[in-house]
């Protein structure tokens, strides 16, 4: 009897599902029947990408795509484009979609729910043109085509609003393209919600050197529109002249259907799947319309990563085709690049320690990339987290130049199994000239860490 | 009462261990007096920069001096330069040191070896000027002043013998140096102690990118001399026309003084220390003269790395001043760079596993540093070992372009914690497309690693 998954989104996490289920349900020797609906025209293309091709460091759209629909097909998943699922019904095990010329109800005997995130949008932003999200491949669609016009209509300055990992990759790709771009973030430094304001304050200076107006503690309260372009944004009172707005004060999971099917939710508004990613008997979830276990929390996150939604696609596939997988969790590491500042982040800032009654220290130190008598060598900055007596570390944070950023893997590995300062000091990590000075640099902010958290004799 | 240390050999080990006898012996109230003889008039520089500072990266010798004499001194050490060790006495507890001016007995409480390693010199190599190793400062410096030499004496070709970490390095600096440079190995690909043929090709074409001439399966057996520089080299029984001759076959423990004064060595010729860095009562050892754990070998290993000695060194000290410390072991990790190719390498090579009876399991990706649509997006390519069944990480080693080296940390710190490939491929490594393809090359590696050692429809 062949058995029938319905997807409904065909980005990352949905079609990671799809494609892992055809295979394990393939090697198990079961029929299995996938479809797939995505109301866009797009499937499994990199949205982390949109900034870098906004930017123009990509060289087209479609470059982007890591698997074409047709790839997809020829893999045996029959994807709808321009789809729209409109409702599910648990009960009845049937999606209604909406194709373009009528609605049709499709069953499932599975159901894989990959919706994704939506990006939060301000009265204010609503309506007008030229103010855009930057998430996905039509927003960066619409930024290429608005910077490239030659109608006068190209915009000359871009007022990104919001200093999370979004709003400082889009405040770099409208510099790199020679905009004049202003950022501004409600908080004293851009990244308070993954860095404390020390390192916060790095990244400004990344931003900065590009020639980004950094503003910080202000808010856009509203826009003044001028036919096609922004005339200005009123930001905390003061107005600043702006030809367009770029939006990137956060993103939420797209939940509506499952919402309106009747599935619950989580403290963060996403969907809360086992570590099964299934969210009800035969209906699957993952990617960033879900709340992610959080390893160091100890509870769900709303942690909408790329890697997350691979990942945890993988392992709902898995199950859906009939092996058994579980996802491991987040430790919450993330990295993005402000100019020539390389930012990094893993595990928990002080404060968040703090409210989970952890007993937390934190150190920071400055080094180099490479030894520093290197040509190589560029400032680094790493901050570390552990909790005083047990030495267990907690979280780091890393900005700094060239080779600097993806050093956080060490300490994100240290948190995924439970390391001490101690043992990172102890770790035998590799070290040449050119890569690192003979202790690295996490190893010289754990050992400074270890002394902290110890007896400072030690 | 005052106990006394003597130190001998005031490099990375012995002064890591002099600074922090002292800092632990204060903290603790402990009366400590250092003495550090050192034979040559240097100390604690970084001999992993020679290469470097003879390719002209590095602007002096100076600046490859971590601490200076003076330096150390102020920190209550009494450092002795131009001070040989010529003997020690176990029983009477004393050295004998030749400073210039005749030999004198120092009597020590404890006693901590650093004499380091020596180059090997084939037969061939001695008493031939311009035959020279590149390990020491000294070495440096003859290379610096004879690429520098105005009388018609500057070498226009060299020589480098041996395909290791440091025939590569040499070669490299050679060769940015402008000179025309050949790089003779006895095996078929360089680096064959610590890579396998495969990546060592990855290796070799880096040289080859840079100009260097590789000559592998060959052994140099004779040179002609010619006042002042070489005149040519037998290669295999093939005349290669040099100028100057590079020797890196190899290094060993210089324990000449400790092998005197009757203290065991181990399988490999070095001292071997306990886990506190002692080799007899009151007798401590660390650094190059010495054998190193390793813990996946689980057995003592000749691995002269700066980084070792600086840990074991601490070790040693904290030990000394009445703490207690305890070196934690290696896993083999190394780094290094010939041209654009960053080569990396951590823990077992498969043949190394098949010995220690373990069936290994190998597998090869090629990716790239960044997502592939990115500028910074150049090739690695990844092998990662696994024992069959268990799916435990065993080794891994990794060839590429920027960025891709210092990725070997992932790998060794999963060394590190006795990860499986399985739990490599959960852990949450950071991702943004400058830096990383979604799923990173170590865990594309390991999660073939993980079907090849399973079942494989996993």
């Amino acid at each position: 009897m062949t058995r029938r998954l319905v997807v409904i989104g065909a980005d990352a996490a949905g079609m990671s599902a799809a494609s892992q289920a055809l295979r394990v349900a393939a090697h198990l020797g079961r029929d299995l029947e996938v479809i797939a609906f995505e109301s866009t025209e797009h499937t499994s293309y990199s949205q982390c990408g949109i900034p870098y091709w906004v930017a123009g460091d990509v060289d087209g759209a479609d470059a982007l795509v890591a698997r074409t629909a047709e790839q997809h097909r020829a893999n045996g998943i029959d994807l709808r484009l321009g789809s729209a699922v409109t409702s599910i019904d648990l009960d009845a095990g049937h999606v209604v979609v909406d194709g373009g010329s009528g609605e049709q109800r499709v069953g499932f005997d599975e159901l894989m729910i990959g919706t994704g995130a939506e990006p939060i949008l301000p009265d204010w932003a609503r309506e007008v043109p030229s103010v855009l999200a930057m998430k996905t491949m039509d927003d960066g669609a619409a930024w290429r085509r608005l910077l490239a016009a030659t109608d006068g209509q190209a915009p000359e300055s871009v007022l990104v609003v919001g200093g999370g990992f979004i709003g400082v990759e889009a405040a770099e790709s409208f510099a790199k393209r020679g905009v004049r771009t202003t950022l501004v973030t409600r908080s004293s430094e851009p990244m308070a919600h993954s860095l404390d304001p020390q390192m916060g304050a790095l990244v400004r200076r990344g931003l900065e050197d590009l020639g980004v107006e950094v503003v910080t503690g202000a808010e856009v309260s509203g826009i003044e529109s001028r036919d096609g372009l922004i005339g200005a944004a009123c930001v905390s009172g003061v107005e600043h002249r702006a030809d367009a707005v770029a939006l990137a004060i956060g993103v939420r999971p797209r939940v509506g259907l499952a919402r309106a099917a009747g599935l619950p939710l989580g403290d963060h508004g996403g969907l809360v799947p086992d570590d099964r990613q299934q969210v009800a008997d035969g209906i699957w979830a993952a990617g960033d319309c879900c709340e992610v276990w959080d390893r160091l929390l100890e509870s769900h996150w709303y942690t909408p990563l790329g890697t997350h939604a691979n990942k945890a696609g993988k392992v709902a596939g898995t199950n859906i085709g009939g092996g058994t997988a579980r996802f491991a969790g987040s430790v919450g590491t993330a990295i993005t690049r402000a100019g020539a500042a390389e930012v990094a982040r893993t595990g928990l800032l002080p404060a968040w320690a703090g409210e989970r009654g952890l007993d937390a220290v934190q150190v920071t130190i400055e080094s180099t990339t490479a030894a520093g008598y290197m040509p190589e060598a560029d400032p680094v900055t790493v901050s570390v987290v552990g909790e005083r007596g047990s030495g267990r570390l907690l979280g780091g944070q890393i900005v700094g130049g060239r080779g600097a950023g993806k050093r956080i893997d060490v300490l994100a590995m240290a948190l995924w199994s439970g390391l001490t300062a101690a043992d990172v000091v102890d770790a035998d990590l590799a070290y040449c000239p050119p890569f690192s000075p003979t202790w690295d640099p996490v190893q010289i902010a754990c050992r400074k860490l270890d002394t902290a958290v110890r007896d400072p004799g030690r």
